[in-house]
This record gives structure tokens, C-alpha cells and sequence, in this order.
């Protein structure tokens, strides 16, 4: 899938009886970080709006505004073709059981075909009940050790989230929002071996390539040490400085003395 | 990689003065949800034990009990060889930038070689500072929506933690904590065709299908819907009882009449 559809509209957010306006907010910034928009929230415990749901939300209070409440979970699901129920415990139904990963693939899928997808979360304490996950299509767990299975809500939301915005590059590392910093271009050759022969002619000065029958197999280690990582220019002309200021001679061409004797 | 490596070691997470106790419990539960153990600490602010940590560790309290707590990275890092250094804000320094799903890997293929790995994560608000990440080798950051960059520390370890134990299984729904439930067999074709017959003769028996050169069409479809779901021996035995409720004729046979009347 092209770049151009990472920032693709995204499955609905639908937090079923939430109990914690805290979570919510928490839930609404786990969606902003990787790019969901669609917050629905059915019977949430102590009504709409929440101050504390607006608190916990960081900068993700767009989200909170916007978001859709309903009585019903019915309600929030009418426009949807496609809902996961998030589930970490074994459900007794012959629903199919999907990882993160699949269900990012699915929801891109779907959604390029315009087809609304929802992703249901259930209550902090105890999840969904049965007809809640009956409603969904397919159930949706993530890869927890089954002793610590226990996720919070916008932690849960957050490692979906996190997929799905995945899923909408071909390339993983085009995902991220920076990359390795490039102060300097790389250094060509020519400056790797130019540093090579300053150090080791130094070195050689010193002795200390001895046994003279080791000095090529130590030439050969040496080396390796710088070309295996990528030096740039400027880095190279730091390591010649170096060389230079330990090896304690002025290698600079002497200056002609003026006639008051500066150099 | 094999299952059996998925329960290995994990890289220490390292968390570099953090601020609040919250934080460090939440940080060692998502540990936990994805097998990490080894928690190490640098110069927390509110000191050692922290009792918010213990409190918001649910079940990953021994996570907690065995933490390390040092007064210096130096100190944290000295039996590790590789560490990454995770960051939200580009750095200008000359480091790779790598993530999390490179990093994982990255992570397993060191880990099978002996060589003891770390995750740092800076202070709530300001992250690691340059120095702090000039002891790591590389650096780490999630592919998140550039405008809403901020996640808190425990998130940012859940979804490394996460990508981590994904990449001990070679396949990912292997490491899903339970599958799609087995109530029953799938349906062998007999069992479908005999579904089929009885729709069928049924809807026939009431002109269903018409005009009749409709028919064959309106079969392969009707076929379809039922072909495409992979029901089970007991669905296929629901949906028969189904069909033969609404039909309204009873089709067992007749019980012979006995003396008194009775069937």
C-alpha cells in the first residue's frame, strides 16, 4: 500500500461501557499518536462529557470533541461493515481469532474497498460480555504471556493502533518520523585510505605492527575497525586530528618568519 | 526463530530518572504482557522502593522486586553490548534510527549470540538528553503521527515489548494466548449437500425460484452464501431445524396410533 494512504480514514474506536474517564482520554491519545480519528463510546459510566476523559486525552482533545456517544452498542456499529471484538480471554462462539498484525492488513483491505471498520473494546474490569463480541465479525487478541494477559484499554487501543498505521506503508521504516541524521556526507574512499595511511605511518614509526610478519594480518583487523561503520567526512577528518595530536609532531608547514620573528 | 526461543531472556529496559512511580509500575506491567523481566532503573526522582510503582504494577510486582536501581546509565549499561536509545525528537547526531520491528529482530539475532541487550527511555517530559543517548548505539522511535508524537514511557515499552515477542515466533498467530474455539467439526460436503437438498426442495415447494430460467442462478448464489462460511456440523444441524420450523410441515414420521389414541 502507497504512502499516500497511510493517513487513511481508519477503523472507528468503539469503547464499550468505559468506566474511567481517564481511560478514555488515554484512549484517544494512543489513537492521535498513530493516527485514528473515529471515537465512539457507548454507555460510558459516568456520562458525556468528561473532564477527565478532556484531561487525559494530551493533545488529542480533537479527538474527544468529535467523539460519538450512543446508548446502545447496536447504535454505533450501523454504519460499520466489519468489527473485531478485542477480547483477551477465550470466548465459547466459532468466531474466527486474529493478531494485530492480520487485522491491520484486513481493516487497510476493507477500507480500500469503502467499507467502515470498527474495533470493540470492552469494559476495564471485565471486557465484553458474549452478545457484545456476538455483534462482532471476528474476535481480535494480542500476543500477551496468558499469565500477565491483562492490558488497559488505551493500551490495547494503542498497540492496534499502532499496526494499522503499520499497515498503510510498504515500507516500515518510511513510518517513522525522522531518520539517522546526516550532519556529513559519508566519506568516499579516498579519505578512508588517506586516513589509513596516516595512521598507520604513524603507527609504523612507533613499531607497533611487531612481529614484522603479523603487520599484515593487524593492518587487515585495523581497518576493518573503521570501514565497518560508515564514517563520514567529518568524522574522519576528527579521527586524523586525533592522530595527529597524539603523535605530538607539528605537521603543519612551518610559516616563513617575518621580519620581528613570528611565524 | 523457533517458539522455544520466544520465552528467552529480552533486553533490559532501562528507564533514565523517571519522574513518577505510575510510570515505573505501568512500564513493568507491559513487561510482563509480553515476557520482559529484567527492569532497571537510573537515579529514579521519588527514590527506591516507590510504592506508586508497586501499586501500579498489577500482577508484574516481582518485576518490581527485582528491579535494579543504579545512580548512573554507566552503571546500567556495563554488562550490556548493545543498547538502543528510544526518542521521539530527531537527534543531531550521527546514530542509525531504527524501528521497532527492525529492532526486535535485530534484538532476537543478539540475543542468540550471548550478547545482553537494553532499551533506554528518558524522563516523562524531556526524553534522554544527548549525552545519554550518546552511550547508546542506535537510536529507536515509533512510527507515529509526527504532530502527536507523545506517548508516556509504559506505552512506549508495551509496543517495543510487544514487536519483541512477536519475533520469537516464526509465526505470528502462534503467539496468540488461545485460538478460534472448536465447539464443533467443521461440516463435511454431505452434510452441506444435505442442507442444500432440504433449502431447496422447500423453496421449490413454494415457487421460490422464478422465473424458473432464473433458477440455476439463483441456486449457485443461495449455494454461495452458505459455502463461504465454513459452518460446523452442529450449525448445519441449526440451520436444518430452521428450515424445517418455518416450513411447518412435520416431516417425522408419523408414530403408530396406539389403543387409546395416543401418537
Amino acid at each position: 500500500m502507497s504512502d499516500d494512504t497511510a493517513a487513511g480514514r481508519g477503523p472507528a474506536i468503539i469503547l464499550c461501557e468505559p468506566q474511567m474517564g481517564e481511560n478514555i482520554g488515554a484512549a484517544a491519545r494512543a489513537m492521535a499518536n498513530f493516527g485514528l480519528s473515529d471515537l465512539r463510546i457507548v454507555a460510558p459510566r459516568d456520562g458525556w462529557p468528561n473532564e477527565k476523559a478532556e484531561a487525559n486525552a494530551a493533545k488529542a482533545t480533537h479527538i474527544i470533541h468529535a467523539a460519538r456517544v450512543y446508548d446502545r452498542l447496536e447504535e454505533a456499529i450501523t454504519d460499520l461493515s466489519f468489527v473485531y471484538a478485542t477480547t483477551a480471554r477465550d470466548r465459547d462462539v466459532t468466531k474466527a481469532v486474529r493478531g494485530p498484525v492480520h487485522a491491520a492488513k484486513h481493516m487497510r483491505a476493507l477500507e480500500a474497498q469503502g467499507a467502515g471498520v470498527g474495533l470493540l473494546f470492552g469494559r476495564e474490569r471485565w471486557g465484553l460480555n458474549n452478545d457484545e463480541v456476538a455483534l462482532a465479525d471476528e474476535i481480535l487478541t494480542l500476543p500477551v504471556v496468558p499469565e500477565y494477559a491483562s492490558l488497559n484499554i488505551a493500551q490495547a487501543v494503542l498497540v492496534v493502533a499502532y499496526e494499522w498505521r503499520k499497515a498503510g506503508f510498504e515500507d516500515p521504516d518510511a513510518a517513522l518520523p525522522f531518520a539517522a541524521s546526516d550532519r556529513s556526507p559519508p566519506a568516499g574512499k579516498a579519505e578512508l585510505l588517506g586516513l589509513f595511511d596516516h595512521l598507520e605511518s604513524v603507527l609504523d614509526e612507533r613499531h607497533f605492527f611487531h612481529p614484522p610478519e603479523k603487520r599484515p594480518t593487524m593492518i587487515r583487523n585495523l581497518r576493518a575497525i573503521f570501514q565497518r561503520q560508515q564514517l563520514t567526512q567529518q568524522e574522519i577528518r576528527t579521527l586524523r586530528g586525533i592522530i595527529t595530536c597524539l603523535d605530538g609532531k607539528n605537521h603543519r608547514p612551518k610559516k616563513p618568519v617575518t621580519d620581528n620573528g613570528e611565524a
